[in-house]
This record gives C-alpha cells, structure tokens and sequence, in this order.
C-alpha cells in the first residue's frame, strides 16, 4: 500500500509543494495516516471570498457558465480551509438544460424551469448531451481548475443522479414532497422510464467527459432518494446508478443518496467506491450495511453552529464512530451559508490533528 | 379481550348504528378482527365535499375557527370514505397562536408568522395557555363533533409536537433543512430549552383539554423529528415527548415522529399507546426497535396515485409487513391533495375485506 507522509501531506501541502493524495488513496481502499476531508458546498456559501466574487456578477449562473470565475471559487476552499479536494463550483441542473430545459435561478427561492415534462409530447424537447458541445463551460471550467490545482488536491467532479434530476424536470422546482415526480412513476411508469433513461445516458456521457477534462473523482448526488420507498427506489433509482456505476470509467465514484440510509444494503450491491451518509443515519448501521464501501460523511451540519469546542468533540466523535480507514470525512450534508468559516475550519483541522 | 363482530362493525357501522371502537380497542393492544384503518389528513384536501365547504369561506383559518364548519368536515370522511376514526379539522399552529404568535396560512406557500422567536426578549410576547379562553374554538368544535358522531367511531384530537411547533415559531413558516431552528439549539441552548418547555405545558393543557372536550384518542405529530440527529434529538424532542405522554391522561396517545425512523429506538421507550411509522420505515425495521408498541402506518401515499389494483397489492403487502395485531392502518404521511378519493376508498376498503 502506498503511504504518505502525514505531516507534510495535509496541513502544509500548499506551502511545500506536496501532492496530498489522501482521497484519491482513501477512496483505492488504501489505509492513510488520517481519514482525508473535503465539505458539500464547500466552494462557495460560506466564503466572504465567494461572496466577493459573487457580488460582482449578474447571477449564479454567470459563476456557473464563466470557466474562470468557477475555477477562481473552487480553488477558494482549498487555500482558504485547507481541505483535502476541490470540487468543481457547478450545479447539477445543467445536465437537464443541456438536454433542452433551461434552468434559471431565483434569489432566495431556489430553481425554476419554465418548461416541464408532463407528457410524452413533452419529451420532445429533449436530445442527447454531447458534453463537449453542450456542456463546454463546464469542462473547460474542469481543465483550467486541474491545472491550477497543480495536483495539490484531487479534483472532483459531480452531476445529479437521474431520480433527482427527473424530480426537477418534472416538477419545475424544488419541492418538499416530491408528489408530482412520484405520481409520474406510480401513473405514467413507461414514460417516467423513459426520462429516466435519457438522463442516465446524458449523465454516463457527462461523467466520462468530466473524468477527460481532468476530475480525479466524481459524486453522483441522488439529493431526493429519501422521497422513495424500497419499492421505487428499487425500480427507479437503483439500477440507473448501477448503470453509470458500470459506464462511467477512469475515476473512484461517491453515491450519496441522501435520506436514503434505509436502502443503504441496496445502495452496498452498487460497485462504486464509496457511499456517503447523511447525518441522519447512524454510523453503526450504515457500516453494518454497507461493510465493503468506503463511506464518506456525516458530521450533521448544524454542529458548526456550535462553539469550537463542540465542534472538535462533535468531530472527534464522528470519527471514532467511524473507525480507522474507509472514510471520508465531510459533513453529512452541504454546508448551511450561515456557518462561520472558522467552525469548518476548527472540523477540518480536528481532522488532520487526527493523523498526529 | 373484547371482541367484536367483524361484519357488522365495519363497514355497515354507519348503516346500522353500530359503534366502531375498533380503534380504542387496537390502541389498548386487543386484538381485532381486522386492523382499524384512518388517513392522515383525510378530513380536508381530498374530497370535493371539502372544497365545496372550502370555496364559501375566506380562508382556512375561518374554518379552523369556526365550530360548526370544523365539525361538519370532520365529519365527511367518516360518511364518504368510511375511515374507522374521525380526527378533528384544525391545526398544529393553533398552539403557538394562544401562546402568543399568531399565524397566517397563505395560499400555495403555507404557513407564515409575522413575528417569531429570536432571542431572549421576545420570549416576552409568549404567555401560558388557558386552553378554555385561548383554544375555545377548537374545544367547541370537538364537543360539537364527538355529539354528531355519536359514538359512530372514536374522536381524534391533536396537536403538534415541542420541536415541530418550536420549528415554526423561530423559522416562521416552511423550511426544508430548518437549519435556523437547529442553529439556535446548538447555539442558544437554554433559550431553547425555555422555549420548549413553554411549547410543553401548552401542548400538555391542550391535549388534556381536549380530552375532557370528548377526544378519545390523540395523536403527536412530530413532523420535523426527521431534522434532528440523534443527539439533537435525545436532548430537546424526546425528553418533552415523554412529558406529555406521561402528564396527558384520559386517552391513549399516538406519537407520529416524521423522518425519525432511525430514533425508533429512543421512541419505544416512551409510555406511549402507539408510535406512528412513516413510509420510509421499513415495517420490519420498526418492529424490531419498537416490538411492544401499536404501530400506525405506513402505505406510501404516492401508492394511491396507482391504479385500483396497484393500491390493493399494495395494501396487502403492508397488511402482511406488520402481521396481524398491534397494527393501525394509515398512510405513512398525509394524503396528498391530488389524489383521487376513489384510491383512498380502495385503500380503506382493503383493509376492511382482510378481516372477512
């Protein structure tokens, strides 16, 4: 097994020119000298850097389209909170506007689609993604941000997995239900299959072209899996992430199926390296169900509203309920914008002073 | 054990002037010819009936207020679908209201306070409940109902649990992560304890009003349990949780702790009748943590969107999930609004047909 030095891979790596691979071994199944870290919505929300940066443009979808304003804020977490990856800035909702349904986003509300699918008309509109052609912004983004990580951190890239992006597209918006999306797989199964097989082949075709331009790993984000049951999540979800778990080659995958620790033993026959767990599930049962996968997670976010204190014991019992090796540390969900930057910092460097 | 005659109980009950207790009887733990069988949310949303009700008025909360109309749809799913229990029309935010923070209920959005609770000094504009001068209209209308019922089938009150109506009074209307609620409980905790422990005797008050207002059962809905880790949880849910369990008296108690499968666990420990299931619990799962309590639950809701013959499979598979005995049929959260009332009576009627 490869090691690394401990000390000179993580906290100092930026100053001394060191390449800190402690994902990219973490997630090889290898046994590090500590667990590496990295946030949900790390890059971008809670920086005043970011905020800078935001404030002098149009929209979040200028941060998004631009390569080297989405470069320039995925490096922030890196050199500001010293985490172990960066994650490319995008948003997962340009899989479903490079298949012919725009997006837009509304400040303080969230995003909205003026068109939906509601028919089999409707499919229509769509058409495959070619990645180099539909979703060029966000590859360069991916190869200008690798170069400049200069292999300091990995890189890491992402898209929606298909049931989330499916409730999107047909819903038009966030929702707390999710009833119009599940109507569709209980009412029109052969349509919402259909749509959920575009989405997959787009999102194995965006996956592979991120890996080419540069991502060293990549998330698969199923965010509304809890609004399945065992029975849909077994019929809908599940065998879309086996397939892009299959197709997609070249990097280590991350399926964080959140509100979904109750199909944790399904989510465990998926053949990707590693699961992440929601700050709901506890730790115990996620190893318990999934003992074979590196799991990535789960410090509740809200933690970080506490004092430092608490969030070091929070951080320190986290990973003793993890264990020595197969983890991931992060946050059990994105990072809430209102968290004091010095709080992910005191859970970061908790983390590394794990390794001394 | 008592025992009743199954035909004549159920589904003639209204026919013949026979009483349905089936649900006193399975919430005391005797066993049933069949299990008893109520909807979440069934009085209200769903039936045409309602709406026509509805249109006539200004708003909900006119109906909420005024006796005559709660009761008359409190009454129409007894008569239209045949549930084996009426739950009174009102709602959880009753509560904070006669505390002191009144609420609105906007069309499409929902609930919203106009003033909530953010420090210390606001806690000024709370006062304790007097549930016979603040929530007489509530009382009214429970009085009223358990009369025209006339023992037909029993009489459900409620009320929201202390973390879900606090929930509401520091956020002021919906959340998906109600991260500023779980912010001042990591922040602030002895406001929030304050805070709680108000909520608490109010609820404690009330519920025990409405049981000498004729509530026979009652039920608590703990709809945002699911935002709380199990820490979180174990300090400022469970132990109120268990107050009001062990300081109502009169009628048996159903505890409904949304997205809180995983605390199944820490709720069996309460001295409660019954504990509601939601429908991401697998029913195994619950039985395992909970083995000597009544389970209520725990069809999917979006089930109902299938076809007639979906929604009977799907009925009797979850009758077999949760075996016989110890066992209240439900949803395992409220019905949505579009769903066809003709599924619900499949539903309802499924469940009577496993007791022929």
């Amino acid at each position: 097994m490869a090691r690394v030095e401990p000390e000179q891979n993580s906290i100092f790596a930026t100053e001394m020119g060191e390449k800190n691979t402690l994902l990219l071994q973490a997630l090889a199944g290898e046994m590090t000298p500590r667990p590496p870290v990295w946030v949900m919505r790390q890059a971008g929300r809670i920086l005043p850097e970011y905020r800078a940066v935001r404030s002098r443009l149009s929209g979040f979808k200028e941060l998004v389209e631009t390569p080297e304003l989405a470069c320039e804020v995925t490096l922030q977490p890196v050199d500001l909170l010293g985490v172990d990856a960066a994650i490319l800035f995008s948003d997962i909702l340009v899989v479903p506007e490079a298949m012919g349904l725009p997006y837009e986003l509304i400040e303080k509300v969230g995003p909205r689609f003026p068109e939906t699918i509601g028919s089999a008309a409707d499919l229509k509109r769509l058409h495959p993604v070619e990645p180099e052609e539909h979703l060029k912004y966000v590859l360069d983004a991916m190869r200008m941000t690798r170069r400049a990580l200069d292999e300091r951190v990995p890189l890491i890239g992402f898209a929606g997995a298909p049931w989330t992006i499916f409730c999107y597209m047909i819903e038009g918006g966030g929702s707390k239900e999710w009833s119009r999306a599940r109507r569709m797989l209980r009412s029109e199964p052969a349509l919402a299959e259909d749509l959920l097989d575009r989405i997959t082949e787009a999102t194995i075709a965006y996956l592979n072209a991120q890996v080419e331009a540069g991502a060293q790993a990549l998330q698969l984000f199923d965010s509304w899996a809890g609004a399945l049951d065992a029975t849909l999540f077994e019929r809908y979800s599940l065998p879309r992430l086996r397939r892009i778990c299959e197709e997609v080659k070249g990097a280590p995958l991350i399926v964080f199926a959140k509100g979904a620790g109750w199909q944790l033993d399904r989510l465990a026959t998926l053949p990707c390296q590693a699961l992440g767990i929601d700050w709901h599930t506890p730790v115990a049962e996620a190893r318990r169900r999934a003992p074979e996968h590196v799991l990535q997670g789960n410090l509740d976010p809200s933690t970080l509203y506490g004092t430092e204190t608490e969030v070091r014991a929070a951080t320190q019992r986290m990973l003793k309920d993890f264990g020595r090796g197969k983890h991931v540390v992060n946050l059990g969900h994105g990072v809430y914008p209102d968290i004091d930057p010095d709080r992910v910092r005191a859970f970061i460097d908790e983390v590394k002073r794990s390794g001394d």
